[in-house]
């Protein structure tokens, strides 16, 4: 295995474990993948980002074609759809965290800009947040809706259901959805005792 | 001790820590335990999932009788209900999770599907919750209430007590107990904002 | 050293980095002692749960005197009032952990039994919580309440300050202070939401 | 390297890890400095608390010139005005630690004491918390907001941005850092329910 793709593992591995054992994930609910030449790797069905490995990883082509046995996460296609969006992209990070998750359960009139910011840094560090309408987690519904949203934000929340955070890098995706999750945080705590 | 034994120990013991080094139980409150062939493996009395080990787990046959000398936690009756009403049923999970409890402290008026589910996760992980009645720890009365009401729920949740998850495997019920608490957190929030 | 006392340097060492590493303290707020034949093992004056050594403790006779170098944290006198009262105390935990501290905050009627017990767990671990009303922390005013109310309770809040909680163990006294701040957090939640 | 510029920058990792571990602060967002001799060392710019090592710091001069080949946090001249106003000064944290953060967010009247004391410990610890009005991260408009208000504190917060915290030492400013934010946790909890 080449350096740099070892690196990406360790990284991936690093991030997925750090936001579990902080309480942003739980159980078995999150997702992440990271793009390395023509190869997008993701985690598998199933999996706990507290118990990564690289045998945890699905190895599956920019088209979608599988390289490697492990069966990839079922949100395959929202992570594929970020790649096809932007040249740029190199990791997609989705998680159940918990307020970014709560944050999509209320009724909300936008269809981007969702989250208000009360500190600087969504803006600095993640942009603009999109809403994708609920449909059931997995479902060709749930990928066209995503489709019908994605030049809308730089980032997106799947009512009832969680965040999904594209990033130049792991960490720049990373870095992103932990501010994110902040900041759902903040407006939660600040609008709700308004 | 065969592989497989040997697995399920190592799976029990990373459960039982991650539960409580983030924080989704306190102290020595919870009780977890597997099947393995005709023998359940259930933490001790007094045990704390931060401190577990191959000797924290007492050795009971599926009808109760001691198979060594560890003292199994007071509540094994629930777990032993949990594996005669399922034979799939391969592991339990009982915790006083925060979020979890304190909706055990709520007044309910069902007994049955009685966590709002804001999200598709809690059925797809869990399916139905079904309460059961307020009984002190331990006692006949409580695991008589609990088999009264076996037949209505998926997992139960023990009036001003807490949760109790059976899975088809020791994680199986893990993301069943982290799905269940991300439930009654979300709920709570939102509920008590309206 | 004899191995039972080093079994409770370790136990009170793990006690302490797992308050400390799970949120249940923060900075260089609480204290814990041990008793070991005639002698008190305290943590010194301005250390961290999150560091401690067998180094950090200050070794004192039951009657105060120093037997070592290290400086005992100022509040000795509370931890020496809970050996003299209970001859089966073995081992005393303070801390500022959140809920219980906040508790400590508002005001309350009742002299004893100030924690309101949802579930049943605060008694069966702790028993009776005892108010001791605010003094500057270190002060012999402090020191003079505390004993006036020492008789009243298994354990204590400082008002405005936080928990003391004596145990027949270092595990006990843990297991106690876990449950206390368990109960008080479950109180703070359904009572400001009443 | 001298062992006590060793022991500084382990203290500063530990510190750091802590924090970020502990849920005190996410992602990218926080940065440290302490002083030896006439070299201050700062975490670089983009640099994540949870990763740290001795490389991931910056040395600069007291006057501001680059000593090594790592750039320094933006944030820089906050920190060196805190090293210029007090000679003791030899550390200073800045984090977005949540309720310090949520309190920055809030309308202030004044402009020192900013943060209650329901507990006798910010005082004890950290002194009068000075407000800093808000200025876009890293401005120069920031630097001079800072410098208007800082002889009117012990510590700052920046509005809808963050605590930083001087301290005589490394371990000082974090147990001041860490008190701020139970202070904030504690007034906000008390506030929002009255």
């Amino acid at each position: 295995m080449d350096k740099i793709l070892e690196q990406k593992f360790d990284d991936a591995i690093w991030v997925a474990k750090s936001l579990f054992e902080r309480g942003k994930t739980a159980g078995s609910s999150a997702n992440l993948s990271f793009r390395h030449g023509d190869t997008i790797y993701i985690t598998g069905s199933g999996t706990c980002f507290g118990r990564l490995s690289y045998q945890s990883f699905a190895a599956v082509s920019l088209t979608g074609e599988p390289r490697n046995e492990v069966k990839a996460s079922k949100e395959f296609p929202l992570h594929k759809m970020c790649y096809e969006k932007d040249d740029s992209v190199m990791a997609v990070i989705h998680t159940h965290s918990f307020y970014a998750t709560l944050y999509s359960c209320l009724p909300h009139e936008e269809k981007a800009s969702i989250i208000p910011d009360y500190t600087p840094y969504l803006k600095m560090k993640v942009g603009n947040v999109a809403l994708v309408p609920f449909a059931k987690p997995g479902s060709q519904e749930l990928f066209s809706l995503f489709q019908s949203r994605i030049a809308l934000g730089d980032a997106f929340l799947l009512a009832n259901h969680g965040p999904v955070v594209p990033g130049k890098s792991i960490l720049d995706a990373f870095y992103g959805i932990e501010e994110l999750e902040e900041s759902c945080h903040i407006a939660w705590e600040l609008e709700r005792n308004q």
